[in-house]
């Protein structure tokens, strides 16, 4: 949570001449999102966020993520729909830096989710894989089950740092998943980052979904996978089997899963959980000290690896349907 | 800018339900103030700041902030009123440290103040002395005169390796200020910190102050030296007397200055660059590496001492009113 861009009132004035948007009543810089600035911007017609977008960002994906918001929010979805400047153009410059403004989204996130925000979570994924149905833009998901083994491979004298002799678990780990990784589920467009940090609520109920900006083209199924492992572990690192279920089944008031899906969610959770510890692990190394960002934890996804591991080894999947697939 | 504490929704929930305010509908960190963690929180009755007090803010201190800042909402002032809990205080706490909530505030500060903007703060500022006379909270100025000369001896070798021989030209400015320094002013409650970052404009007018956390008892015109500084000097480090002019007839349509405090303006503005060159080269010293809040630099502020000692010795002060009174 971070500002990185300093805003002056002349450069804002000068970036809000393009658009139709008022004049501003108020601006400031909050601390939502990790790897952008944003600044709360209120005008004479309403409340927005400016997104200044800063470092990882490729400028050239930016339109995939921006014509993605707005295809969602044509559709009834409840995600920042972008906002056009008179020449049509959603994606503008601050300082030399691609900036963006959208709708402002009431609602706040939880910290320490219920298992009645696990079934609004699944709801919530579940309406968006069913709003971006159809939506054109393409984007290949680069931390995908493909760039595991790659990425891992400058990683392992990190993952021994961590934890001696984790790098031969997770090496194992990998060929297991790629000879299981399923590839034929149903694909789509998926958030791939919908942590509860990125999901709003209001009055304990969804109200919106954020920060698309990993969103990408992979299986739907996959997406689903991530959310459990984001929503439903405790904090002592054990699976809430009931939060698991509660998130399955508000996805599936919305998109009943195939018997394929369900059959294949232990690897795809194994999977998720592999994708987040390699990130973490790689931006542990690397995140410089008294940086804006503190790393996050990547003992916090070997945890989660070592539950999906033994899950899938031992055959009973994480007994989340009553059926006994996975 | 900073937001040092980090509040969970159910601490906010907790926080929250000694107010009748409403259920939230929105909360996020703000970088807005130096000092203090600063939360935008809207809720079903409207918007608020939070704010979080931390490090040097003395918890005892905070009653006669908050009761001044409820003073001047009473008495018309555009300032932050504190909304009162339902048991009638203004005054909580969150994790252990003070909190407190007070009215949202349209407005933006200007980063380049032209000499409108410096008229509007003039007149901003003297609507304070107005409004705040007659407040029965007192504090001592802390960093008033007499705590310059103290102050200066734990930091005679920082001013010698900011600048070899500032060491010698400050201690001689004490002396000089010590023996000319005006003890018969009209006195009052002072902002004492009216930078252009703590006055909001709308339409380049005046619409209200913030941050009142330096707020204490002090020559009115003492206020106005400190704003002479932080607002009339160019980059280059040029005094710009037609914006002291405009801050000064600002000031001057709602309260006229004494012959006595005109005569007495260029040693309390050399003064004022005094106070802040102290503490900028104490925080300049004492901020760790790395640290959130990046220290200002204390040569600005040399710069400043340098044009206010050159005036006074010169007998000519700023040329600031065309009756040749400093």
């Amino acid at each position: 949570m971070a500002v990185y861009t300093d805003i002056t009132d002349a450069e804002l004035d000068a970036f809000l001449a393009a658009y139709d948007l008022g004049t501003p009543l108020a601006f400031k810089g909050i601390a939502e999102g990790v790897e952008n600035s944003n600044f709360l911007l209120e005008t004479t017609t309403g409340r927005y966020i400016l997104t200044v977008y800063e470092r990882r960002m490729k400028e050239a994906e930016l339109p995939y993520f921006l014509d993605l918001l707005a295809w969602l929010a044509q559709h009834g979805y409840p995600s920042a729909a972008p906002v056009a400047n008179r020449a049509g153009k959603t994606l503008g410059h601050i300082r030399a830096k691609p900036a963006a403004i959208v709708a402002f989204l009431q609602g706040m996130s939880v910290r320490k989710p219920g298992v009645q925000h696990c079934r609004e979570a699944g709801e919530g994924l579940a309406r968006l894989h069913l709003a971006a149905h159809g939506y054109p833009g393409r984007r290949a998901n680069a931390l995908g089950q493909d760039a595991w083994a790659p990425m891992f491979d400058g990683l392992k004298s990190a993952a021994e740092d961590l934890k001696p002799g984790l790098s031969a678990v997770i090496s194992q780990d990998l060929a297991t998943m790629a000879a299981a990784w399923p590839m034929d589920l149903p694909q789509g467009t998926i958030h791939a980052d919908l942590f509860p940090d990125n999901v709003f609520f209001l009055d304990d109920k969804f109200s919106a979904a954020i920060d698309f900006y990993f969103a990408c083209d992979d299986a739907l199924a996959y997406d689903l996978a991530v959310c459990l492992n984001a929503w439903c572990f405790e904090a002592d690192g054990g699976f809430n089997v009931t939060a698991g279920r509660a998130l399955i089944a508000g996805y599936e008031r919305h998109r009943p899963l195939s018997a394929a899906e369900r059959q294949a969610l232990p690897v795809l959770a194994w999977g998720a959980a592999m994708r987040f510890f390699l990130t973490r692990l790689n931006d542990w190394g690397s995140t410089p000290a008294g940086a804006l960002v503190k790393p996050k934890d990547p003992l916090e996804y070997e945890r989660k690896l070592a539950v999906h591991r033994a899950a899938y080894q031992g055959g009973q999947g994480l007994i989340l349907f009553a059926d006994g697939a996975s």
